[in-house]
């Protein structure tokens, strides 16, 4: 499905009047063209931002939230999806960066210094009531707020457990996907993850070595990258099933709720994972609701910024479906560590069953870049949100008049 | 939901060498700001089509769709949804108004002169099948293949239905209200349309004086442009079903399927309408098998183009739904009349039940206007798909340089 991806990032940097010069970092991924739309439609929304104040912003950040994305004219051209919502998650994912550096917290910890209140006061409940009611949302943020300090203590002595998407490995002889699946075991790696979708027969030669190669119990997962109609994955399916992957990912089209729904219900008890490419917290409520999600993917960009991302693992939580956040491009990983460290410490209270994303690349152009140990997320200790570029990338990678373009 | 539309369009305008200087001419509808996002999400399309050939683009419309939409980086920042998807049916309307330009028939008669399969050809069934597949969508055509003539001079004596949507009336006195309905009527209108969901007094004081005034047998529609949440559409329509509404327009937010599947439950007999935001074929997918819509609300500019138009209503006549298309704004009107007849010649070969929305507004600045007659559509004659401007459209209206801006 995504045979060229040029990994690229619509980005915002929100300048203060702060005497140090501090500034709010934020950004949406895309993977090449159409980045140059999303630049478009972030000038569009930058009348949210410039020129008010942080404290004002972040006093009621529901209802800078609603702003954001409630623009009667601009949320005709979604609403809340496509190009003006992760426009909007770069626009607000930066005003969270901006108030954790204020703060001099990292986000994750920001978050896990809120209220059960002041956290469900972040979320826009207008569409989601009917699966969660706030009251609700309150509650169960309450009972888990005794056990904060705990699990915050647990995090920063263990990290939080990740997975490593190689390039899926698509194309190899026997001998050399073997040589490849023993350096990641060696390497401390226990789950895999490979693709799937382009040839049935490949599949299975795959999928066969690579369960020979990681034993009956590391956990492999498929990931189709929706190339099928739901007919065509109900027929691939049962080829696989038999290697016993924990999840299939992304079976079909993203927008298809039923038709994940009747997979999910014939492969079971594997499970169905999908997220990355849902538009927003009413689709993960319908995901959730229709039994089509048994794994939630949530992307820190596709979802217009931290609070719906709130929203997406408030729901989750109450439906019983561990949140295992996307990561890869550029960027990803550096946000979603705080997105699964939040669920972690403030919603589910749990880290089993859980895994964040990992893609060993183009870390190297963050100031605070992640860190990685014995296959786990350490925390985050640095102020915001992660996602502050070097300040050379500016001059060498900004398209198209960077140094590297030309 | 919409307090301040400024009716604005993004324009294609194909060019070709044919000495004539003929041009194929697309547009997508937009209420103001965002128009300049889908502007910018034009010209990153415009490699799909410049400098290639017509007659090899509409040999393949199937082919010619699935570049358009699949582009693997642009379709990150959908997928089918959103900006990307605007400009996408812009791109391709306007392909089609250069076919039908090229074969000297407006575009209604360019389709109902297709075969059963080159109409199926023009669809990209991936994530279709499942609901109707391709086979069966040839059969159906072809079972109404013999009465394609008859309907098509029976349009052209009658007409099609339409229904007007005035400004909904609100903020009007009771003795204003009366006064406008008795002039509609008098006017030949016999189907109305109310906006609802501000202050449930003023909705069941305006839903009684409009049955009142337009007797128990004339169709009143309710339209809440997705203002409730679906808890607070269960609550608010019991009190205006007694007023006997046909549907209810968008009692939820567009992508809330099973919102809609819970609301349609609750009030029916009464039916739910809905279409005009929903963002693709594979949403209406959801809706129709969910049994969330029961009016299909098609939008021309919101689907990408005719093709995709042509898939929704064969799902929709399968499931038994009647195509009531959305209209308004500018050039909603002129195109939608040519999809409602495509609907009545070659696809459901029904008028009961189906209206055809129109408003009054902006159509002295096409070559070609919407022409009516006793409350109905009259079939165009002219060449193309009646979206051509006027030439002095854009000396006058082009944003920011237009006199009229100026």
């Amino acid at each position: 499905m995504n045979p060229d991806p040029d990994y690229s990032a619509a980005y915002v940097v929100l300048e203060t009047d702060h005497p140090s010069g501090m500034t709010g970092n934020g950004m949406t991924f895309t993977i090449g063209r159409g980045n140059e739309i999303c630049v478009k439609a972030i000038e569009s929304l930058t009348r949210m931002v410039v020129g008010r104040d942080l404290g004002e912003l972040v006093s009621n950040m529901g209802q800078f939230w609603k702003q954001v994305t409630r623009d009667s004219q601009l949320r005709w051209v979604g609403p809340d999806k496509g190009v003006i919502h992760l426009a909007s998650a770069a626009i607000v994912n930066a005003v969270w960066d901006l108030w954790a550096k204020s703060e001099q917290l990292p986000l994750w910890k920001l978050v896990s210094n809120l209220s059960p209140e002041e956290i469900a006061n972040t979320v826009d409940w207008t569409y989601l009531e009917d699966a969660l009611p706030k009251s609700e949302a309150i509650e169960r943020l309450s009972a888990q707020l005794a056990g904060r300090p705990t699990r915050i203590k647990q995090l920063e002595q263990e990290g939080y457990p990740a997975y490593t998407t190689s390039a899926g490995w698509l194309g190899y002889t026997d001998d050399q996907l073997r040589q490849l699946c023993r350096e990641a075991l060696s390497k401390g790696w226990s789950t895999f993850k490979i693709k799937v979708g382009r040839d049935l027969a490949d599949d299975i030669r795959r999928c066969r070595i690579l369960r020979e190669e990681i034993g009956p119990d590391r956990r492999l997962m498929i990931d189709a990258n929706q190339v099928w109609g739901v007919g065509q994955a109900l027929t691939w399916l049962p080829h696989l099933t038999p290697f016993s992957p924990w999840f299939i990912e992304e079976p079909t089209h993203p927008d298809d709720i039923l038709g994940h729904a009747a997979i999910a219900k014939a492969v079971a008890p594997i499970k169905v994972a999908t997220g990355e490419h849902c538009a927003n917290a009413i689709m993960f409520k319908q995901l959730l609701k229709a039994g089509g999600m048994q794994i939630c993917q949530i992307d820190s960009c596709r979802l217009a910024g931290v609070n719906e991302v709130l929203a997406v693992m408030l729901m989750a939580d109450k439906f019983g479906v561990p949140v295992c956040p996307h990561a890869g491009g550029v960027g990803l990983c550096e946000y979603v560590q705080h997105l699964a460290m939040i669920d972690y410490v403030c919603i589910s209270g749990r880290m089993d069953d859980r895994v964040c994303e990992y893609a060993d690349h183009l870390h190297e152009h963050f100031t605070t870049p992640i860190a990685m140990s014995n296959g786990r997320y350490q925390p985050p200790t640095a102020p915001g949100y992660s996602i502050t570029f070097n300040e050379n990338v500016y001059e060498r990678y900004t398209f198209p008049s960077g140094t590297e373009w030309q």
